[in-house]
C-alpha cells in the first residue's frame, strides 16, 4: 500500500507552482506532480511589457528566482522535489477514479495520472474579439513567454514600426508604453468611451488619456474595429468604423477567459460570472479537487458577489491557501476587492473597492468625491499632484472605494484604502489615521487623509461640491450659472476654463467685490486644487447667497483640456 | 455687545495656523488673532533639512503656499481675514478675566487681548543637553527658520567643513544626510547604542547605520560628551569620552520639549510625560482653552497610555479637531500610533506602532518576526531588499507594531501596518489582505503580505524562527550549534557569516547530504531572504532532526557586516 499522499497539480504559473512548493514545504513526504502544457513554466507573465520596453534586459530573467536561477523543470526537482511534466495536455478528469487524462504533446503519447488530491490552476486565455483577419501573422496577444520573444522580434525589425493595441485595460496600457519607449507609433482602440473600462470612472480614466496623448498615443475611443487586413498573410492594417490604422503588429488585450473547459466536462459546477466556482478552502464543487488563479471566480469583498478579475497576486494567494487545506490546515480564502495598480509612463493609477458608477449600478446609496493634492511636501523636489476619487456609502459611511491617479506614490494611497475597506473601515474610524509623515513622503496632512477631511466636510454640510461632469453640464446647458475662479491674476492668465460663464476674482478680493455677484445664479467657486474654492464658497455661505458650490478637486480634474486657454 | 465669538490663538505654526484657518472656513463670523513669538510663521519646519542639502532651493520655499503665495501676516489677513501679530510673546493668561497678557518684543509695549475661547499651540523647544560650552557660536538646533539660515551660511562659508550631530533620532539623521550632500565630513553622536533609539529595534536600525558607514557618516554610538570648545566664542571641537572631533558647527538634534509655561503658570493640568494634557476634544483642563500640537501629549493607540511624541502631522489633525469643537461641531481626536519615516540617504525606513523592545518593556506578551523581501518584483529594474519585522501580539494576534527600512517604498508598508493598527487588525484579519500589483510597485505577494504569511508560518509551528541577534549569540557562546547557509556555491563565496561553526551545503544538495549533518546540534538554517532556509529546515525536520530553526529575514539583516567576507 502506498501511503504517501499523490498531488497532482495542474498548471505550473503563480496559483499551480506556489501550490506545490508549498504543499512541499509543510508536507516534504508528499509526492506532488505538475502536468503543465506549455514549455516555460512558473514565469512572471506580469514582467511581458517590461520586457518588451527594454526594462527587463532579457526574457530569462522572468523566468529567474531572486538569486538569479532559472525556474525550470530541473529547478523544481532539485529545490522543492516537485516533478513537472511540460509539453503535456490533461484531456479529461475521470473524478470517480481520481485520474487525469492527457497526452505528451511533443511525442503524442498518452498518459495517465493518478491522484488523492487534485489541484486546477489551469489559468485563463486571453479573448479574441470575433474580428476579420484575426489569424493574421503579426496578430499578438500578450500573456505567453512565446508572444514576448515573437514581439520583441518584430520590435527588433521594423524601426519606428506601428502598432495597434485593441483594449484599454492595464495589459493594452502597458504595452503601449512599452512600444512607445520603443519609438514605435502607438494607437490604441477601445471599444468603450474611456481608458480603464469598469475600472476607473471616466473623470480620473480622463486624466491617463491627457498623459497618453502627451506621450503621443493615439487612441479611439468607442472604436468599433471591421477588419484586420494584411498581405501575404501578414497584418498590415486595422479598419475601424471610422479610421484606418497602420500596423505591423496588433496585440490584442481584450480580456481573459477562464480555461474551464476539462473541469466542466469533469462535471465541476461554474459560478455566476462562468469562471470555476470554488468555496472559501478554495475546492471545487468535488471536495477532492481544488482550484484557483486565473480560472476560477472570486468573491468580491465590498458587493459580496462572485466576480472575475483574474490577477497574479491573487493566483499566488489562492496557491497558498490550497496548499494548507490539502495539508490539514484550516486556511480560507477571505475573496478580494479588485485592486489594481498600473504605470502608464509618468503616471500611476490604481483603485480598490467599487468605483461611482458601479454603486450605481449595483443601486447602493453611495457619494463619491474628488479630491486633489500633493504626494510630497509640496515645496519638495519632483513633488507631484494626485488625484483622489473616494466613494462612500451614505448613512453607515462605510468606505466603498478609492481611485488614484497622478506622478506621485499612488500605490501607497490605494493599499491604505485597500487595507481599511477590509476592515470595514468607515470615515470617522480613518478620518486622523497616523500615517507617515516627512516631506519626501507626503503632506504634513497625507492626500488621503485630506481626502477623509474633505469627505467629512461634505457630511457635515459645510463643503458643498460639484464633480467636473455636473459643473461643465451647467456652464453648457444652464443660464442661471456663474462659476467664479478664486485663483490669483497670474494664475487665471496662465489657464483658465475659457467660457463666457466663467469669471475670475482672486480670493483676497472676494470681500471687496462680493456685491458684484448675482445672488440668483448657482455660483461655482473654483481654483487650482479645491481648498481656496472651498474657502470661497463659506464667505458667499456667510453672505448669505443662496446657491453656492465648490468644485471638487478644482481644475486640476478638468478633463476638457481643450476648454483650458 | 460685541456678539462676535474672539478666538485668540497662541502659536503660528501648524495646530495653530490649521485651527485659525478651519475656524474661519467653518465661521467666517469669528474674529480670529493668532500671536506668535517669532518673525516667520507657519513655516515648513520639517522641510529645513532639505533646504539645507539644497534639496529645497530658497528658504522662502519653506513659506509658500502649494501655489507660491508666501504665508505672511498679509497673506492670513487678505485671503483668511486672520489677524496674526508677530514678535509677541505671550505673559501670562487670565482664565477668570479671559485675558491673554502679552508683550510686542519689538516695541516693548505691554498687550492685553481678550478672548472668548483660547487656542494654545505654542510648541515645543529643542533640549538642549547640560554640556560645557553649548553656549558657544556655531552651536545649532535645527528647528527655526533662523536656525536654517545661519547654518546654510556655515556651510557656505566652510568648503568641505566639519559637522558633529548630537543625537541619533531622525532629525539627526536628516541633518547628517543634508550637510554630507554639502560634502562636509559628518560625525554623529548619539547617547544610546543605536540610530533611532526608542523608535526601532536594534537589528532594524543596525542597517541604517551600515548604509551611514557607506555614505561616510562617522558615528559614535554609547557617546558621552565632555564638552563642546572653542577660539573666541566659536565652537572647533567636542570632545567625548573617547574621541576628539573637529567642529566647524554643532547641530544639537536630542529631542524638544513642550512650552508648558504658561499653561502651567496658568493653572492647567499637565500630564504624565509633563506635557500639557488634553481630553479627546483636545481641551485643556480649562474647558475655554483648546490646546495642541508640540506642546500636548496624546493618548497612544496601542499601548493605550499617554506618550510625548511631537510631530507636525499630528499638529494638523490636532488643528482640524479643535476648530470644529470651538465651533460646536463635536470632533474627537482618537490618537495616535508613533508613526514615522525617514529619508537616509538612498534608505528609507519608518515605524509604526511599537517596537518589541517596548512590548517587552510594557511586560506585553508579543512575539517579533523580522521578513525580508523585494520592493518590487524583483526582475524590474531597480527593485530592492527591503526588511520588515513585525510584532504581534501572542494569543489574540492583534498586530502591535512594524519597522521597514530599506531603499524601496518603506512608507507604504508602514501606512498599511498603520491602518490596519487602527483598526485593531489581528493577523488572520488580514493574510490575504488585497494590496495592489504591478511589476513595478510589488512582487505578487506584496513583502508586507509575505510577512503576514511568514507570521502565520510561525503561529501554526511550521516555520521555527531564530533571530539574527540569538543565532549569533548561539554561534558565538555554545558548542552544540551549525549554521547551515544553504545558498549556491557561487552566493556563499561572494560572502558569507566566516565562522567555523557555519557550514555551506546547497539546498539542491540537502537531500544527498543530509546524513554528513549531526542530530545532536541545534541547526540554522539560513539563506539570502529566508525562504530557502525555510525549506531547508522542513526537509530537516521531515527527516527527523530534533532541533532545527531558520534565520529570521536571512543573511540580509546580519547586522555584524564584519563577520561577513
Amino acid at each position: 500500500m502506498n501511503d504517501k499522499k499523490r498531488i497532482i497539480v495542474i498548471g505550473a504559473s503563480a496559483c499551480g507552482a506556489k501550490a506545490a512548493s508549498r504543499i512541499k514545504r509543510l508536507r516534504p513526504d508528499y509526492a506532488v506532480t505538475i502536468l503543465d502544457q506549455g514549455q516555460y513554466i512558473s514565469y512572471a507573465a506580469c514582467g511581458i511589457p517590461y520586457y518588451l520596453s527594454g526594462k527587463v534586459r532579457d526574457l530569462d530573467d522572468l523566468l529567474k528566482t531572486t538569486y538569479g536561477r532559472i525556474r525550470d523543470v530541473q529547478y523544481f526537482k532539485d529545490l522543492k522535489d516537485i516533478t513537472i511534466h511540460t509539453n503535456v495536455r490533461v484531456l479529461d478528469i475521470d473524478r470517480s477514479a481520481r485520474r487525469v487524462g492527457a497526452t505528451n504533446m511533443s511525442t503524442g503519447e498518452s498518459l495517465s495520472f493518478e491522484y488523492d488530491t487534485l489541484v486546477l490552476a489551469a489559468g485563463a486565455s486571453p479573448k479574441m474579439p470575433p474580428i476579420p483577419g484575426s489569424n493574421l501573422k503579426g496578430v499578438y496577444h500578450l500573456t505567453r513567454m512565446e508572444d514576448a520573444a515573437a514581439i520583441a522580434q518584430e520590435i527588433h525589425d521594423h524601426v519606428h514600426g506601428s502598432a495597434v493595441i485593441v483594449g484599454g485595460g492595464f495589459i493594452g496600457v502597458e504595452a503601449a508604453e512599452a512600444l512607445i519607449l520603443k519609438k514605435w507609433n502607438v494607437t490604441l482602440l477601445e471599444r468603450e468611451s474611456q481608458l480603464f473600462p469598469g475600472m476607473l470612472d471616466f473623470e480620473i480614466s480622463a486624466l491617463i488619456q491627457e498623459h497618453f496623448y502627451e506621450n503621443r498615443v493615439d487612441s479611439e475611443f468607442n472604436a468599433e474595429i471591421i477588419s484586420f487586413e494584411g498581405e501575404e498573410g501578414k497584418i498590415n492594417k486595422v479598419i475601424t468604423k471610422n479610421n484606418e490604422y497602420r500596423a505591423d503588429i496588433v496585440i490584442v488585450a481584450t480580456g481573459l477567459r477562464p480555461n474551464t473547459a476539462i473541469a466542466e466536462a469533469a462535471g465541476l459546477a461554474l459560478g455566476d460570472t462562468r469562471a470555476l466556482k470554488v468555496n472559501a478552502l478554495m475546492q471545487t464543487s468535488d471536495p477532492a479537487i481544488y482550484a484557483g488563479g486565473d480560472m476560477v471566480e472570486n468573491k468580491h469583498i465590498i458587493t459580496g458577489k462572485p466576480c472575475y478579475i483574474p490577477l497574479g497576486s491573487t493566483a499566488n494567494k489562492h496557491g497558498r491557501v490550497i496548499a494548507d487545506n490539502i495539508c490539514g490546515m484550516n486556511s480560507k480564502f477571505p475573496g478580494i476587492q479588485g485592486t489594481f495598480v498600473c504605470k502608464a509612463f509618468e503616471y500611476n493609477v490604481g483603485s480598490t473597492g467599487i468605483t461611482e458608477t458601479q454603486a450605481k449600478q449595483m443601486g447602493l446609496d453611495a457619494f463619491a468625491l474628488s479630491v486633489c493634492g500633493f504626494d510630497k511636501a509640496h515645496y519638495y523636489p519632483d513633488s507631484q499632484i494626485m488625484a483622489l476619487k473616494i466613494i462612500f456609502e451614505n448613512g453607515t459611511h462605510r468606505l466603498l472605494g478609492l481611485q488614484a491617479v497622478g506622478k506621485g506614490d499612488v500605490a501607497r494611497r490605494i493599499d491604505v484604502a485597500a487595507t481599511a475597506m477590509r476592515l470595514d473601515a468607515t470615515l470617522q474610524d480613518i478620518i486622523y489615521l497616523d500615517m507617515a509623515y516627512a516631506p519626501p513622503f507626503s503632506p504634513a496632512l497625507d492626500v488621503f487623509v485630506t481626502a477623509l477631511n474633505v469627505a467629512e466636510n461634505v457630511n457635515s454640510g459645510i463643503l458643498k461640491p460639484i464633480t467636473v461632469m455636473e459643473a461643465k453640464r451647467l456652464l453648457d446647458h444652464e443660464d442661471a450659472v456663474l462659476m467664479v475662479d478664486v485663483r490669483s491674476d497670474l494664475e487665471f492668465r496662465r489657464a483658465h476654463v475659457e467660457h463666457p460663464k466663467v469669471i475670475n476674482i482672486p480670493l483676497d478680493e472676494l470681500h471687496q467685490k462680493i456685491d458684484e455677484l448675482p445672488r440668483d445664479k448657482k455660483i461655482i467657486c473654483t481654483c487650482q486644487l479645491g481648498l481656496r474654492g472651498f474657502s470661497a464658497q463659506r464667505i458667499l455661505d456667510a453672505a448669505g447667497f443662496p446657491d453656492v458650490c465648490t468644485l471638487e478637486g478644482g481644475l486640476f480634474l478638468w478633463p476638457w483640456k481643450e476648454d483650458m486657454i
